[in-house]
Formats: structure tokens, C-alpha cells, sequence
């Protein structure tokens, strides 16, 4: 019976493996009997939603009709996007997540005959997606270990791949990456982007943007204007401590806006999201706490990891990847055992490795606490 | 340059009108200088969200930390509608919405070499969905307008269409339909899920159940166990007024629903509309007042417009279809003029009539008024 009623489900579709979250806090604490778990697994923000955003919510839900539809042209919002980035409103398109735009990308431009190119150890959803539509997956070998940029993304090499595979539609770049933290040069982007041909879209992933040091900050705002065939997203996950209320955006031309605007959900964001966003934008001093005690805690993080002998990658994002040279499934499991959810890495061919989040200053203390306990016994 | 940068989109994508959202009152009031508009276009719940959610979601706003990503899994929503409907948890595929299940539902089941049949004058979303994916839509007339449901769905010309056409993949049915109102009987929907062969799936959308006859309820629940292509969805936009926080879902096989959870965006639903949708769900006097209030004004509008000499379809949801017996469009304009927003039918193919969702009995006085202003004056 069930096989005759999946008979007609895309094939794609039935080999899929579904994207892995990280474990949640109550998951663990229900498993392991454990009541104060902590969890650097996500990359959330670790000051939790910002106090404006949380009044402006709590006034909201008393004042808004939430019987009524979202705003599906999200106005209010692509407006101060639109301010922030001197762009045109219909340059902009909001998404669920900035997993949403990395979805619409993929339903408007991969297909059985079509690919998508990305580097190996890249975030899991370019390949989701890749395989959702039936299309052929180009996966560029990343930098040598040795590398400054350990891991990271192989832009030559993205555009020799690029030369030999025709069919490639759409091209993933992840900066920073996650899960490695690498990062590119803005003229090693620039160079790639003046040598791409404009019918192969090129994603631009700034999920962590906000993290970067100013001076590794690309000038995309500016390539928009050159490269009709590029797009950017950003997310409101991240930075801006939102990820419990799904808010990301793209900015490109607004041909390429317009088709993915087309197979966007009318109401692809709910009301309080949208709300939510637009006073997160205008609280840079959250945004800017965030980044500093970000970097503060990843420093001092980094440094305490390289003195118990570990590996840790270079990192431009508001986590850490860190090398156990040895397989860290049985580190991963003590540390859950002690209450500590970090991230593993096998799924991103990276099993020596473990991605943890920075926190703030006393669940880095946690973390490195257990770690200690663990790799003692171990 | 922008035709280059669009040469590998897909071809349904490039041809595709995005779905046209209801007026906003925002927008009326901005264009027509009116401060006092009235919207009675979407079909939205006139009680506004229930106080027992809202003052669960200002708790939440406070309590819970929406840096952190939501539940992916929605467990605790899932174990709330495994119990109202005594069904298993891997059978429920929660959505941004019901959108968002009609569009899984596309994803996996259409493509270029499938179908999808519904009726003429059904649910705009169906088309829009087949056409995205590039599948060929089947699209089956509907009862003539002398029928008892006048513009309803032809269940026995969907079994046939289906003979006809093995590409089909999927069929959608809307009962009751919008934006007709009408419904099929109990009995004529088993009969072609009888008829069906278990490779079509069947969509059985019942985002308007709630406002349904008692006795004209299908016993979907044991369908669901005798027929493992069926999937039913529901929807919190409508008598559960949450249209502001997109939550819907479907019950199907558990086989389908892994089919459709593996295409789902892992955080589809944000933290607060979870939390919102289960609060909804406990809260039954809100359903049944909002059914209650629509049952009274519906049958008291009907008979006021009726009054009118105008033609009201039969209608079991929350919204009356009314036909003015010549083109619709000036009265649509008076009505903006007027300060109330209805929904047009020209591109439901239904260019005679209008579409009144049911409102307060104030917001329904002012309609009336409105439309006796209007009625008058051309």
C-alpha cells in the first residue's frame, strides 16, 4: 500500500535525509536526567532576544489584531532594510529563515538538468535543497588543513568546476562558513564574481556577517549594483538573536527578486516576526554587544582550547570548530553526558571535529569545565 | 544582462502570477484618505485572537528565549492534535500554515511529467503550486450554477478527469470550497476515495471545517486509517484566529507525512506560533463562539443581501459568495470608496460575484450600508 502511495513522490525527495537540529535543551535534560544542561550547538545568541524586541512583542500582542494576515509584502520591514543597505524596496526579499531564501533559490533554479556548486564541509542546507529538486550536486574540494583557512572555501577551484560542468545554475558561497569559520578575501569574491558568467546565480550567504572584522567585511553592497547574477541573504538568527522567530532577507536585482518573490509564500512571515525584526534592526547596541562579547569570549575560548593541546580553526562566526585528532563522537557523547551540547561534525565529513558555540563567559567556563572532565577519562 | 541572469529559472516560475493577498486596511486608508476602513476580504476571525492567547504568548514574551531556534519538531503542538484526533504523532506534518502543507505536498508529488486535478473556481494556491513546479493542471468544471451547490465540486467529473489523464499525481478538494462555500457530502467524498487508486494522492482541505453543518462533517479520522493516500489538512488561520501566526496541518499516513517532513524547513514554524497554536487548541469556548457568531451574522447577512434581489451561494464557511448578476467590479470599487474591502472574484472566473468574509454584526451593518450606498448610486 505505502509504496504504491509514494509511487509518484519525487525521487530526490525519498533518498532525502531531513536536516539534523541540534539536540534541544529539553531533549537532553529528559534523556539524561539532567536539569541544567546548557546548549552551544545552534550558534544562537547567547544574550537572548534584546530587550526592545521583547517590550515591542509584549505591546504588540496586545495591541495587534493576530486574527488578521501578516503584512505579506512585509513593507515596514523591507523599508528599513531598504534604509540600511540604499536600496530599492524591490530589491528585497524576506524569508523564513534565510533557509527559506536558500529554498526559493533552489525551486527557481535547480532542477533534473540543472546543478548547484558548493564547496565540501559547507552548511548542510545546500545540499538539502540540491537533492529536494533533483538536481546534480558539484561539490568543490575545500582548502588543505594546512591552509590559513583551513576547510574553508576553494574559489579558484569553484571556478574550474564552474568550467567543467555546464549545467551548474547556482553557486553556494558561505562567508563566514559554517560549520568551519572560514573566510574569504573580499577580492578573492570579487575576482570570482568577475569571472562568472552572468547566467550562474551566485548565492552569498552572510549569515554571520556581522561577526566579521571590519576590514574582511565584502563591499557587497556595491557588487549588487555590478552583478546582476549575484544575491546576498542575511539573517536575523544570529547577530540580531532571533532565530526562535524565523527572519532572513535577500538583497539582489529586482528581476531576480521578483521570481522569487513569485514562489515565496504569500505569508511567509508571521506578524510578530515581522514586528520582531524591524526594532532588532534599529537596536544596533544589541548588535554590537553581541559582536564584542562575542569576540571577547571566542578569544579567550580559542585560547583555552590550544592550551589543552586542541585544534581550533580560524574563526570569523560566533563559534568555534575544534579538532580532536581522534574521532569525537565519544567526546561529544561525554560532554552530553555533563550536560554540554555542542555539535558534531561527521554529517559535514569533518569527524575529528566538534563545533561549539561561544556563549557567554560562564557557559564557555561550563563547557571548558566538562571538556576537562571528559578528556581526562577518556 | 537580466535575461541572462534568469535563463536557467524554471520556465512555470517565469510565467507564474504570485498569489494576490487581500487588501490590506493599511493600504486602503493610505490610498483613499478613509480612516475608519473595514476589512472583510480574508476571511479573517472577527473576534481577533482569543485572550486566553494572547496572554499566553505575553507570558512567553517574557519567559522564553527567542534567541534560541523553536522546536523543530513541535512535539508538544503534535501531542496536543495526537490527542484531539486519537491519532499517532509521525502522522501530523505541522506548516506555515496549510500553505505551506499544499505546497510540501507539491514539492514532492508534481513535477514536469505529473498532474494535479481540482476544480474550476477552487482555492487559487492549487494553481499556483502545480505551476511553479511545472506540473500540468487538471482542471475540472465545476456544477452548473442551477446545482444546489452551485459552483461546487464535481466529484463524479474528477473520477473521470482522473481516467482520463494517469499523469495525475495529486487531487486537492476543498470542503467546504473557497471561495465558493459550497460542500460535498460526506458520502460522495468516500465514494471517490473508493474510486481512487492509492497512487493519487488525495488532498482533502479543510481549512473552513469548523464552520460546517454537524451533520455535513466527514468522518475524515476513519478515512485517514482505510485510506493511505489521503491527507486532510487544517488550518489556525480561521476559526482558531491565528491568521497573523501561520500554523496549519495535515494528518496522512505516517509514510507521507516522512515524505513531507523530510522537504519541510526544519523551523517552518516560529517559537511563538507553536506556542500560540497549542494555547488555541485548549481553548474550545473561543471556537465555538466564533462559530456560533458566524452561524447568527451569516444567515442574517445572507438574508439582508438576498433582500437585495442579489444571488447568495449556499455557504458553509465563513464568508458569503454574492452575485450581482453584471460585472462585480464597480461595486468593488464603490465598496473601497466606501471604506469596506471585499474580495473579487474575476480571477476565480467568477466575475459576477463578490466574496464577503462574515464580520461582527457592526462590521456587517457597514458593509450592508455600504453596499446599499453603492447599489444606489450605479
Amino acid at each position: 500500500m505505502t509504496d504504491q502511495t509514494l509511487k509518484n513522490a519525487a525521487s530526490g525527495v525519498l533518498s532525502l535525509e531531513a536536516y539534523s537540529p541540534g539536540m534541544p535543551i529539553d531533549e537532553l535534560q529528559r534523556r539524561l536526567g539532567v536539569s541544567n544542561a546548557i546548549k552551544l550547538a545552534s550558534n544562537e545568541n547567547p544574550l537572548g532576544a534584546s530587550d526592545k524586541v521583547k517590550a515591542a512583542l509584549a505591546a504588540a500582542v496586545a495591541r495587534e489584531n493576530l486574527a488578521l494576515y501578516p503584512d505579506g509584502s512585509g513593507h515596514r520591514l523591507k523599508q528599513k532594510i531598504a534604509a540600511m543597505h540604499d536600496i530599492a524596496l524591490d530589491r528585497i526579499t524576506l524569508g523564513n529563515g534565510s533557509n527559506d531564501i536558500i529554498e526559493l533559490l533552489g525551486r527557481v533554479f535547480l532542477g533534473p538538468r540543472r546543478a548547484a556548486l558548493y564547496s565540501a564541509h559547507a552548511f548542510a542546507v545546500y545540499s538539502i535543497i540540491t537533492q529536494a529538486q533533483d538536481a546534480r550536486a558539484v561539490v568543490v574540494p575545500a582548502r588543505p588543513a594546512t591552509d590559513a583557512q583551513p576547510y574553508g572555501h576553494d574559489l579558484p577551484a569553484f571556478s574550474k568546476a564552474l568550467a567543467a560542468n555546464p549545467d551548474v545554475a547556482l553557486v553556494f558561497i558561505a562567508n563566514p562558513n559554517n560549520p568551519t569559520g572560514t573566510v574569504l578575501e573580499p577580492r578573492e569574491i570579487e575576482a570570482f564574481l568577475t569571472a562568472t558568467p552572468s547566467s550562474v546565480i551566485v548565492a552569498l550567504d552572510e549569515a554571520y556577517f556581522e561577526y566579521l572584522d571590519a576590514a574582511l567585511r565584502p563591499a557587497m553592497r556595491a557588487w549588487l549594483d555590478r552583478f546582476p547574477n549575484l544575491i546576498v541573504f542575511r539573517t536575523f538568527s544570529k547577530a540580531y538573536g532571533l532565530a526562535g522567530l524565523r527572519v532572513g532577507y535577500s538583497l539582489s536585482s529586482a528581476a531576480l527578486a521578483d521570481v522569487l518573490n513569485r514562489v515565496r509564500q504569500p505569508f511567509n512571515n508571521n506578524s510578530l516576526a515581522l514586528l520582531a525584526a524591524e526594532v532588532a534592526l534599529d537596536d544596533q547596541d544589541y548588535v554590537q554587544a553581541s559582536v564584542e562579547l562575542n569576540a571577547r569570549e571566542r578569544a579567550r575560548l580559542a585560547a583555552a582550547l590550544q592550551a589543552k593541546g586542541l585544534t581550533v580553526l580560524p574563526s570569523q562566526a560566533n563559534f568555534l570548530t575544534v579538532g580532536f585528532g581522534r574521532d569525537a563522537k565519544p567526546i561529544h557523547q561525554g560532554l552530553l553526558e555533563q550536560g554540554v551540547i555542542v555539535r558534531p561534525l561527521a554529517s559535514y565529513e569533518l569527524p575529528q571535529f566538534l563545533r561549539v558555540t561561544v556563549g557567554t563567559q560562564a557557559e564557555n567556563d561550563r563547557f571548558l569545565e566538562a571538556l576537562t572532565v571528559v578528556l581526562k577519562a577518556s
